[in-house]
Parts: C-alpha cells; structure tokens; sequence
C-alpha cells in the first residue's frame, strides 16, 4: 500500500446513547464513510460511545493520534444532553464559550427576539476552534486540531460536509468492482483466496445476502489501482463460469 | 445507579470492511442493543472494525475486561476474510481447529457429499469454546469466556440469539417513556435541564425529529426505576402544557 493511502485514515465517533440503546439508527456512518472514501480517506475505525464527558474525552485522546482525521457525530444542539463542545474543549484543555463569530452567525440567523437562551448554547464552541458551515440550520460544527465535529441529524449532517472539501487531503481513491453472483460462500471459497493470495495490493470481500427471495453473494474488489481490480476481476469471472455460476450482477 | 446494573455492562464489536466502508449499513447494533436491554444489560460501547487478525485481537484484549460481555458480529462464514475464529483463537492462545460438535452439525445439516472443505472451515473453532447453535443455516457461533461471536447476516444472527438467554445474566432492565413533541429543541431545553438536575437516577434524552414534513422533538426519560419516570413524566408534561407546546405522540 502506498505511504499517501496508509496516512489518510480517518476514525468516527459517533455520540449519542440513543444509538448505544438501539432507539435510533445511525445513518451518518455509513454516509460519511463513502464521503471521505470518494476523497481518498479510508475509515479505519467507528466508535459509538456515550454522551458523558468521560467516555467522549477519553476516546478523543485515545483516537486522534491514531488516524489524521477524527469526525464525531452527535452532541452539538441546544439541550443539557449535547455536550460534545464543552467535552471537546477539556479534552483539549480549551476555554468553553461563546464563539464570536458563531454568536453572529445565529443572531443573523434568528428572527429579532427568537435569539434565546437555549439557541445561545450552541455558540459555545471551543476557543480557537474553525467553524463549519451549516446551510440548513444555522447552528456551526467545528474543528479542534483534526476533530472534525458534525451534529447527529443526517439531513444536517449532509448539508455541512461539502463546506469540509478544501479542509481534508485525501490519498488515492480507493476504487471497488462487485460481481454479484447466485451461489453459496462455501462454493467459491477455495478459487476466492487463490485469487486473494495473488494479489495483495486488491482486498476482496465476500458477503452473503437474502434478497428477493434469492440467495446470492457479492464479491468486492478493492484496491486504490484500477488495473489490479481489473485483472483480479478477469480471474473471478473466469472461475466463476468453470463452475457455471450465474452472474447476476456486475 | 444498583450494581447489579453498572456490571451488566456489554460491547459490540462489529467486524467487517463492507460496513467501515459505508457499502453495508448496519442493523445489528439496534437489534442487539434492544435485545439485550430487554435481559436488563446495557451496551455501554461499539466499535466497528477491520477484518484483520491484528485489530480483532487488540480491540478483544482492550474490551474483554471491561465488560461484562462482549459481543462481536461478522467474519465466522467459509471464505478467505472470515477470520474471527482464527483471531479469537490467537487472542485468547487457544488452538484453531475442527471442533467436533460443530463439525457433527455440519455434517448433519448439509446432504452427503455437499459438506465440502470451504463449508468444512467452519467447523473450524478455538478449542474449548461452547457453541452457539443456529437454527436458520447450520453454521454455530461460539462462545470464548465473555466474548460471544455471531455472524453478520442480521436474519441468522436473530435466529440465533435465543438460544443465549440462559447465558445471560442481566441486572435490572432499563425502561422508559418517551413524548414527541410539536417544538424546537431551544424552546424546551432550559426546563429540561430543571428537570434532569432534579432526578439523577433518570437520564433524560432530547432528540430533534423530522418526519412526514413535521419537525419536533422527541424526550425519552430512561430508568431502572418505574416510579422516577413517572414523576419525572409529570414534570416534563406540566411544563409542556404551561409552554402550550403540542404532544404528537406520548
């Protein structure tokens, strides 16, 4: 793997017990993972944790050495459990208080006299901290060192990222082929790791699924070089038809 | 909070590229939090993963005694990036290999002659280790002292879990209540805090919704304690009624 690739790892926290609980579906994972994918930055690691200061410093300190971006969703609104800002400034031992230039970004925001207290909160933000854009609500995310931190709805969420562009270097994209075949696992198994073992620059999965009342399995190359993809593929395909399995889709 | 529940404690470790990648949403982590919720255990972390040796094995060693249990999903089927028996094998130093009430199953389950080398695999299991049986495709999870491994399909995982209750000891269950309200967050969140600071045993959660073009918030008071969601409740719907906000759903 290339030294560019290797670097551009990225971790996501996401924070909120109504995740951990399992009242609520997190969305923003899989969203945000084929985001920075199409930018050249390769999720290595989710966390969900909850929303006490504990759990969310001590995972901060635990992950942004580890990957050079760290996103966390979640924790950013106006209400005594979003706690995310004043978290993210102890564990960066940063002042919690009123952003100027996102107290001004709300107070534009709201119509006169719905600038209230409540809304207040949310332009405490960690001292020094970049803000991000936030088209839909007006309420900013921010940025502390490479913490990235998005708020938990995804329609928000999506309407922040494309404002993160010019802010994350990618590497190489990483680039997938599926071949999506009607068969069992354990009857392409063996011809799959062959396949696998000659090439270690590609990583293939291999996932079952039930749809439409049909059993099948989609096999996925990926690799961040388009020609490995290619001839790997070319030798799935071509053991693929010596034991006459169907194709469904590719 | 009771001890019985600070220790009934769980973590989920789902393993897996497709979901890191954003290619596979998924769902295991809400049936599984619901679930073992319903037993009275709490899952307190998650961690998403790659399938590789090295990062099961660390994420094992960091978990393992922190909780109670650990769950992990994903990687326990025939082909080559199945590796969650191998490496929880290694991580626990126990040996790797055909474990014979697994390999009964299997042998049973499929026809003669259909119970090949790749199905053959997944007999393949860390010495010792009890199984999980699995009523929907043969294939047993297992069970390394506190850590429970069970596939990724979410249809066989459920099919499967079962069969663990007996296994599980949880503490008190947590319950709760829930009201959907006709609001913005900013316009509940002082009194909400009132609320929380006045009953600690009882986590109160805000979350904005956005549904059938509606916006609103919905307030889940959580507890092992029936009576402190009660009284909490009141409060919660006495100040609503004084803010006139309207109740969607309660």
């Amino acid at each position: 793997m290339k030294k560019a690739n290797i670097k551009a790892h990225a971790a996501i926290i996401v924070i909120g017990n109504e995740i951990l609980s399992g009242r609520t579906q997190d969305i923003n994972v899989s969203f945000l993972s084929k985001w920075l994918n199409d930018l050249g930055v390769r999720v290595k690691q989710v966390r969900i944790i909850e929303d006490t200061e504990e759990s969310i410093i001590e995972c901060v300190h635990e992950l942004k050495d580890k990957f050079k971006y760290v996103f966390t969703t979640g924790g950013i609104g106006p209400t005594h459990d979003d706690i995310t800002s004043k978290s993210i400034s102890k564990a960066f031992k940063l002042k919690y208080g009123i952003h100027k230039e996102a107290y001004d970004i709300l107070e534009k925001y709201y119509k006169p006299g719905e600038f209230t207290e409540g809304r207040k909160k949310m332009a405490k933000i960690p001292e020094g901290a970049l803000l991000i854009y936030n088209p839909s609500s007006g309420a900013p995310g921010f940025i502390v060192e490479n913490i990235f931190c998005l708020p938990g709805v995804p329609s928000i969420l999506k309407s922040m990222v494309d404002g993160l562009k010019d802010k994350i270097t990618g590497g190489e994209k990483i680039l997938s082929q599926t071949i999506s075949v009607q068969t069992v696992e354990s009857e392409i198994a063996k011809s799959l790791e062959e396949v696998q073992n000659q090439f270690k620059s590609v990583e293939i999965g291999s996932y079952p699924f039930f749809r439409l009342g049909k059993i099948g399995v989609s096999i996925v190359i990926r690799s961040t070089e388009k020609k490995q993809i290619d001839v790997c593929y070319k030798q799935i395909v071509s053991f693929l038809k010596k034991k006459e399995i169907n194709i469904i889709e590719r």
